[in-house]
Parts: structure tokens; sequence; C-alpha cells
């Protein structure tokens, strides 16, 4: 399939027709650049995100899955900064034009892209080996993005949903066995939580994404903002998939194991009110499972009240092993 | 080197402290996404290039010319629509953390960012097979973008620069011989036509940047404008490296081979002294290769009238004999 029909094909398949900005989309694909007419009481959010095959995904996950997590990483992005999507670009460097791979993928796509309202407003298609890498912009109230720097100390810590499902999908599959589909599903098609973070502005003093594990991210916040963390482990909410294995390897998994997407933020504590309403609005579990501390460095503590750490900390691309 | 230093590492070298609009990403680096300010009476510009080892530069390019090109070819969609860059996002993938790969490639990339004016906003690193996917975004006056829409019959066909000398010093490497320095400049160091592009605002019918080939891209004007073209071969200008070559080589290599990344647009036949003066003030050759013609399809007249036509029309990813 020559290059033009290829992006032709993605192009229909894409472009989702109700999305909010599409009509401020001047010109999208088949100019040398998208053009996009601003409103004018918005400000620009934009992030970009690489998926590489063997990396971020096995090589057997379906391409409609590849789609949809290439497209769904960088919504996460926009969510954790409480901004509303609006275009994105689609950089696909492709081994070659298999036209079934790429309708699949296409689809898996296309059905987040209209689920979010996020116009496809360029790209590139490119040889090489798999790499999917897309640019997503938001937009966002003057002054009203979430950020990582706000936290503080008696802050309430808060994560969405159940984190873990999908560091434990990962595991059973490293570990030779399969997962059942709910439990693949967490890893092939994560729910980019971009209600919750449109929700949060006002109300989070921050926020991040769960992308490379808790102790990785929430260790972002702390970081930026000068203080600590104590995290209280029965509090974490336990997936469906990992309710028969021990606290410590469940706990191993919810802390360091990457992939979920979900929302961790800091609230006042005196907000507890209005985040459960928020969790009913939005239809999403909101668990607050520790609090922030003057004394800076992050201490998870087990039901007997001692502190507890897991060997590896969160994913690590270029480990010194080699094994990140 | 573990993900988080090398990304301090890149942001150290490659963040422009004089970029006009640095001031405008209120948060770039460091969050879940940049945050960008959007003058009022701007529309927004934005484009994403690939780049691939061994697809769009020969392996064994230095590092400095793989960052420069990587943002360069993006620059160049910038100043096809006539837009002022801005910010630009990063999205490395790596085989491995080579920090002297590193620092030179950044240091590449950092140079041409300093001349452009753009300021890094953002990105990601990630492990895999070599991958550097450049995002652009630009600023442009409303209404005021060039486009590829707008060729009209007796329009004159205008390319900057000499053609050809990217498409030679690739001939010359892939035919065992080692083109000189300054040959291997012109695929390694292409210049994005920046100053060129802004000042083709309000005199340029329609614009097109050169990266898969004259014909294939002048090809791109004709088609959206629904006209066609005559162009003199004779009157295409030769690059000093080409001077040597039968006219039938170096046209060959003139209107099929990519990379040059000079611009080809069109202007009212009345606007040949404006052109003149522009060629001036931006110091770039500017030579009228032809005229737009209300018969479609792109006819090429060797100086005997008689019409030529390479074997090859341009570069094409996914080629059915796999050679693209």
């Amino acid at each position: 399939m020559p290059e033009f029909e290829l992006i032709k094909r993605l192009q229909a398949a894409i472009c989702s027709e109700s999305a909010p900005y599409q009509a401020r989309c001047i010109l999208g694909i088949g100019d040398d650049a998208a053009l996009m007419d601003m409103p004018a009481d918005r400000q620009l959010v934009a992030c970009t995100d690489s998926l590489v095959a063997g990396v971020h995904f096995p090589p057997d996950t379906p391409p409609a899955a590849v789609g949809h997590k290439a497209l769904a990483v960088n919504l996460s992005d926009l969510a954790a900064m409480g901004a509303e999507p609006a275009w994105f670009l689609l950089a696909l460097t492709l081994p070659a034009a298999d036209a079934g791979w790429l309708d699949e993928f296409a689809q898996g796509m296309a059905r987040l892209a209209g689920d979010a309202g996020i116009f496809l407003a360029g790209g590139d298609v490119t040889s090489g080996p798999l790499n999917i890498c897309v640019t997503a912009m938001g937009l966002v109230e003057p002054g009203q993005a979430l950020t990582r720097s706000g936290a503080r100390p008696g802050n309430l810590v808060v994560v969405s949903g159940r984190p873990g499902a999908a560091a434990h999908a990962l595991h059973l599959m490293l570990s030779g066995e399969q997962p059942d589909a709910t439990e693949r599903a967490a890893l092939d098609y994560p729910v980019p939580r971009l209600a919750l973070g449109r929700a949060l502005r006002g109300l989070a003093t921050s926020c991040i994404d769960l992308s490379d594990g808790l102790l990785a991210d929430l260790g972002h916040l702390l970081e930026r903002a000068g203080v600590g963390a104590l995290l209280e482990l029965q509090n974490l909410p336990c997936p469906a998939s990992m309710s028969s294995l021990s606290p410590r390897e469940r706990w191993s998994l919810q802390l360091s194991g990457g992939d979920d997407y979900e929302l961790c933020f800091t609230v006042p504590p005196g907000e507890r009110a209005r985040l459960d309403g928020l969790a009913q609005s939005c239809g999403i579990e909101l668990t607050v499972i520790g609090e922030i501390t003057s004394e800076r460095g992050l201490v998870a503590r087990q039901p007997d009240g001692s502190a507890w750490r897991p060997r590896k900390s969160g994913y690590e691309h270029f480990r010194e092993d080699g094994v990140g």
C-alpha cells in the first residue's frame, strides 16, 4: 500500500466527525502542518509519548489495543493536567504496510478518540521498527491546570480506581501464565481519567498519572513540592484479580508496577466530603491512601505500623542491568 | 544513565534561554504535559515527523547531524506554512543511554533550536530502536498561513536554493563513493527556510517544502489546486556539486530526490519584482522554474522543447518492491 493511501486510510478511520474542537482545526491532514484556531480564553496543554513494541506492550498485543494505548497514555497526561482534549498528531513508524494490522490499529485508536472527543489533526507515516508516537493537545482555562508541585503537609493522598491490575497482568504473562480477559484488559485498554482530571480543577493541590508506578510517580509530586508522604498500605484498594495474592505480593505490584493510568493527587484535608461527591458524579472509586508530611521521603506503613518498601521502586528505562 | 538524568541532560543542553516564546511556556519539562500561554492574535501550527536510522539518515550520520535534522525537517514544515517557531516536543527512542552520543545529538539540536528561536517544552525518552520524533508548534497571524491549495493557472512556480544536492550526496554514498564535506552537509544539515516562509505570507498563493522530491511535492500543490504545471528543466538551478553530471543525471536527482527542505511555491505572474526583492532581503536564491497550467499534470520540458520524465518520481515509503 503506498504511503499516501495508508494515510488516507488512517484518516478515514480515525477522524472523529463529532469532536468538539474539530471545526477549529482549519487545516488538517494533507498540508505541511495542522492549523488550529485557538479559543481566546484557553491555555494550550501539549504532550508526546512513544510506544515501542516489547517495551510498552507485549509483542502479541492486538493491534486495536496498540492503537488504543498509544492514544490513552497521552490522554492520561492531559487528564493529569485537568485539560480538555482537543487535537492529536500521530507519527507512525511501521515495519510494513499491512492493511489488516493497520485497520485494527486505527479502529482501536478511533474508538478512544471518539469517546474522548479528540480530533486527529495530522501526522506522519514512515517505515522502520514499530513505534507509535502520539502528540496530544488539550485546552485549559488560564491558571486552572493541575500541576505536580502544590502538595502541602496534611494534604490527603488519593488514588482513582484500583492500581496494580495492569502490573499483575504483565507479571502473570512474564511468569508464563495467561491472564484472563479482564486482567489483560487492564494492561491493554487503560482508561484515561479525563472527566476526573477536569473535575479536580480547583480541588487538587497536585496531580500526576500513574504510568511508572505509584512509588515513582507519587515520588515526583513529593520531590516537586519538597515534602514527604505516609502511605497506609492497608488502604490500597485491591483489584479483583489480585485478591488471592499475599499482601506483600500485592503491595509490591501496586506500588512499583506501572501502566495503570489512574490519577494520584493531593487535596486539602477539609475536602473529604467533596471527594466523595466527586467519586459519585464521575463514577470512579476514589481512595485516600495516605497523607503528605513535612518530612521528606515516602514511607509505606503496614497494618502493624512497621514501614515497608518493595525492592523495585518503579519502571525505569536504561537501567544499569539492562532489565528495565 | 537513569532516564531522569538523561532527560535533565537533554534539557540542560537544548533549552534555549533566548527563545521568543520561552516565557509563554508556563510549565515545561517535569510535568505531565507542557502548558503554554497562547498569544491572543495567533493561530497554532503543529506538525510531527519521525526520523528513523537507515531510512531518513545513513547509519554513520554524526549524532549532531541527527539532532539537527530531526528538528530541521519539522521547522521546514513550519516554514512552508509561513509560521513563526515557538515550542517543540521531543520523543526520543534510544537503544542505549550512551552519554557521548546523547551530548552530541543534543548539541546539534540545540544549535538549530537557538538559531530558529524555538523552545524545548517537553518530551519523552524511552528505550527501543533509534527513532527521533519531534513535534513543532508555531504561530501565525489569523488567515495568513501558507497552504498547499491556492495555485492558479499563470502563477509562477518558484524554488528556493538549488535542490538536488542532498539527493546527490546520498546517491554518491549508495554508489560507494564518499561525498566531500560540503556535499554531505546538504544531506546532514538542511537549513529550514523560516525567514523566507514568513516573508511569503501575502505573496505566495501556495507553498510546500521539498522533502520527498520536487515532482512529488509540487505534485501535491497541483493536485490540491486541480491544476497542472510546465517546468523548464534548463531553469533548474544547478548545485555546485552537480556541475559535472550530464543534464539528465542531474535533472533526475533534482526532480525525484528528496531531503532538500527548500521551499517550492507559486506566486501571481505580476510579482516577479517582489520576488527579486525577497531573494535579496532573505539572502536566498529564488528561481522561477515554470508556470502553473489549467491542464492537469506535470510536464518537464527539455531545452529542445520535448517533454521528459525521470523513472522514479519521488521517495515513497512502503513501495511494493520494498526498495522505497
